[in-house]
């Protein structure tokens, strides 16, 4: 079999994160203090939680994070991101053309030429980071690259340690599991949520993402020696042994969350191929998704 | 095998959602234009979600929901609302004790003689809602009853229409299906998730649960001939279609999504009982989740 795509777009991330965080000082980006609303649906909304929950985590500002499908009119924002790598999904356009004039917006859009280009106030484009493949990977990171970048952060030490990440092989004892639960606390919840939409997508396999808390509140009856338990960043004191008294394999990187999630990339690519699944076939899934109608 | 706890427990619920609203005038509800927010875990949490959706959604003030343990320090609310069935869960227990002094706090509470009760500015105890059953159920839709009450809403005639919900059987075409997906819009995204909750608890199933438009950016790709999708409330145009093209079982009720969550109740312990799981001893779960060292 040839190297997926999706694998080819992973291995390239030290780099477009660089790029992408190179673009945040000259970008229209939340300023501190303000009130802000992040968007988008599937991947992309997973990464407005991530950000959303680590602008408001480092002192920038309350930050809401809402599927574009679910954004609550009526609230006060003083800005509003909305995400997405086609610049085509329709609940992201109908959106932003609802708020045209009511409150400022901001796309991130990975392709150029779409029309999320005019829908909103003000247009970020990573075109760099846009993918050949279905199933996102380094558009997302780029984009949490860039917004990172504009809370201060440093994207170049990331970006360093991404060379390492990208090399990573999910060992064969994850790989041999048929039930995976991804774990985040704080910002890493949306990341949690994100490695799990990519097994489902490219490996078509049970997977389970939630606030690591709250794994002992019901969601861990389904853990057994089949189970994994993945998490991104901090481990609640005395959980991992929970999880082990399960059966289930405990999995961890001591490492900024964003890595991690880089390596669950690449464990969704290897269990899609270790299933005889291609990655960059998903099931039932296209590009970008346009609604009759729109 | 006798009659399973948590099935008698279900057909009460006309009644516990009777005597539930009959507190609202007397209770400490969310007065209209308040900024709430709700916390929870498991359960408690996906009714807090329910609940904030609703409340902002009939324009009652701006709701946000938490799972407790990550619940966003610096934000101005002018009263937390905190939901534990047994008035003991750490994570719920150490968040009021925190914003003592700070921020109002109400807890509603099952166990009229738990610890809640004192962390709390004010309580509202459910004590005939209450559950002898690990996996809840009432205690879940009689808050919710109590707080939809205080809305203003009728559950009065809600009693009355779940008198015919409790009374119902998961078709066997449902039963036959190995991966089940609950979807929601507005409020229902949280009963959504309960409701794949239940499947998980007491079923040990694979679930998933989204808001329904997000359906199509992903988890679209897991659906088949072994698959089910329910609607809870309102179907976005052109999902069903979608969702049988892929082989899924579509299913839905023309009905208050609080009645379908009833509906989905009876499912999951059918569906327990179908795989010969007691859906009394839930696997690895207890009634109460108490960290160590609390």
């Amino acid at each position: 079999m040839t190297t997926p795509l999706v694998s080819t777009e992973i291995a390239t991330q030290p780099d477009t994160w660089r790029q992408a965080a190179a673009l945040a000082p000259s970008s229209p980006l939340p300023r501190r203090g303000q009130r802000v609303a992040v968007v988008g649906c599937g991947t992309s909304w997973f990464i407005a939680q991530a950000y959303a929950a680590r602008r408001e985590g480092l002192g920038h500002g309350v930050t809401d994070a809402f599927a574009a499908s679910e954004f609550p009119t009526g609230r006060d924002y003083d800005l509003v991101v909305a995400i997405s790598r086609s610049g085509t999904t329709s609940e992201v356009l109908t959106l932003l053309r609802k708020l045209r004039g009511n409150v400022p917006t901001l796309a991130i859009i990975g392709d150029p030429d779409s029309p999320g280009r005019e829908a909103a106030d003000e247009v970020v484009t990573l075109p760099f980071a846009d993918e050949r493949s279905v199933v996102q990977t380094r558009f997302a990171t780029s984009t949490l690259s860039l917004l990172r970048a504009g809370l201060g952060e440093d994207v170049e030490s990331l970006a360093a340690a991404a060379k390492d990440a990208v090399r990573w092989s999910a060992p064969s004892a994850l790989l041999e599991r048929t039930q995976i639960t991804f774990l985040g606390r704080g910002w890493s919840v949306g990341l949690a949520h994100e490695a799990a939409l990519k097994c489902r997508e490219a490996a078509l396999a049970w997977t389970e993402s939630y606030p690591a808390m709250d794994y002992r509140h019901g969601p861990k009856a389904i853990s057994d020696e089949n189970s994994a338990v993945v998490f991104l960043g901090s481990r609640p004191d005395g959980l991992v042994e929970e999880v082990e008294a399960t059966g289930a394999l405990a999995l961890w990187f001591d490492e900024d969350p964003q890595l991690t999630l880089v390596r669950c990339q690449l464990f969704a690519v290897a269990y899609a191929l270790s299933k005889g699944l291609d990655p960059d076939r998903p099931r039932h899934l296209t590009r970008s998704i346009i609604l009759s109608g729109e």
